[in-house]
């Protein structure tokens, strides 16, 4: 590695602010990529892409995500609260520009379905819309908001609902193969990438004859 | 989409539970990779995979992570807490396998960057070791624990310190090209892949006349 180059914190301070969003987004790696559908008490639609949503555990299946509240993705936010549930949609190749465009400042009045021209669907009674061209979707609970006091921001904790994916996804051991599906990564802002698996690793051991 | 199932929240109940563990983790999407380079007081070096490693903001530069503290990768979390510091490392193509084998359970007197054969690296006096093969590699600062009570993990709240990478995977706009670097990323427990670029989209806007 040539051109090895050294940051310090003082120098991320000096960087223009786009110019840091930029750089310090594409630290952590690949970002998961996600629509959310909410829907407000008064039946106003909403759809929003999110790149920050992690899996918080299995047993009970929960998940994460990181909110701004006071930039782009407060209409979605505030249909949460409302309703306590939302979608979450992952990002197919086949849509992903479609996806992106949700992160315009449409008028509340303005469903980012319709905008973007992804279809509502609605499914076995859930109140907010999945997205009908998404081949993996789930149905989420908020469960709790934990404030991040160190830079303003929200951690949702919400329970997975349902799972809404075809049955070809799913390998025996349990593993979804989203990779089949479609599904896309982000990186930084605004980088897109499909994905090819190099492999999948058995479980890994010290000793062979280790106990699992 | 053909053969499209359901499941309810208490069909993931009834999952035997390494399935579902493979199933639930596969649903939130695409994962980063990281390495966690740690060292106790007393000088013993630790490194672990994370896939839980997210990012949480600009200005300042934060990072997040879940931990689970019963589970594996408790020396890492006893050395993050008794030096506030520790290293992230991109997993790169040229080093996932070795990078997966760090999730053995070691004892704790062996070190996984030996067992493993990736190098320790010291740079500019941060306590704890980089790994020297990483392209993109950073130091962290624990700032705060907050308790996830849902499931007893642990969210770590990081400061970035510092990053290390070449000059070459910068854009001018200040995005990282971690394709470039061979950064991989991660579905579900096990399974490895390496991206492809679809394209960086710009700032998406509701008009042509709105001001960005």
């Amino acid at each position: 590695m040539n051109k090895t180059f050294y940051y310090h914190k003082e120098d991320f301070e000096k960087m223009q602010e786009r110019y840091r969003a930029k750089f310090i987004n594409s630290l952590s790696g690949f970002k998961s990529a996600n629509l959310v559908g909410t829907k407000s008490k008064d039946s106003q639609t909403n759809l929003a892409i999110f790149s920050s949503f992690f899996h918080l555990g299995a047993d009970p299946a929960l998940m994460g995500c990181i909110i701004r509240p006071h930039t782009t993705p407060r209409h979605s936010l505030e249909n949460i609260r409302e309703t306590s549930t939302f979608t979450l949609n992952h990002i197919n190749e086949s849509f992903y520009q479609k996806a992106h465009r949700t992160s315009a400042r449409y008028p509340r009045e303005i469903s980012e379905f319709q905008a973007t021209g992804l279809t509502e669907e609605y499914i076995k009674g859930f109140f907010p819309p999945y997205v009908k061209e998404a081949t993996i979707k789930m149905g989420l609970k908020l469960i709790r908001e934990i404030p991040i006091i160190e830079n303003n921001t929200v951690m949702l904790v919400c329970s997975v609902e349902n799972v809404i994916l075809c049955n070809d996804f799913i390998k025996s051991d349990g593993h979804i193969d989203i990779e089949l599906a479609g599904t896309v990564c982000v990186s930084g802002l605004d980088s897109y990438h499909s994905t090819n698996l190099l492999q999948r690793l058995p479980y890994a051991k010290w000793r062979n004859d280790e106990q699992t």
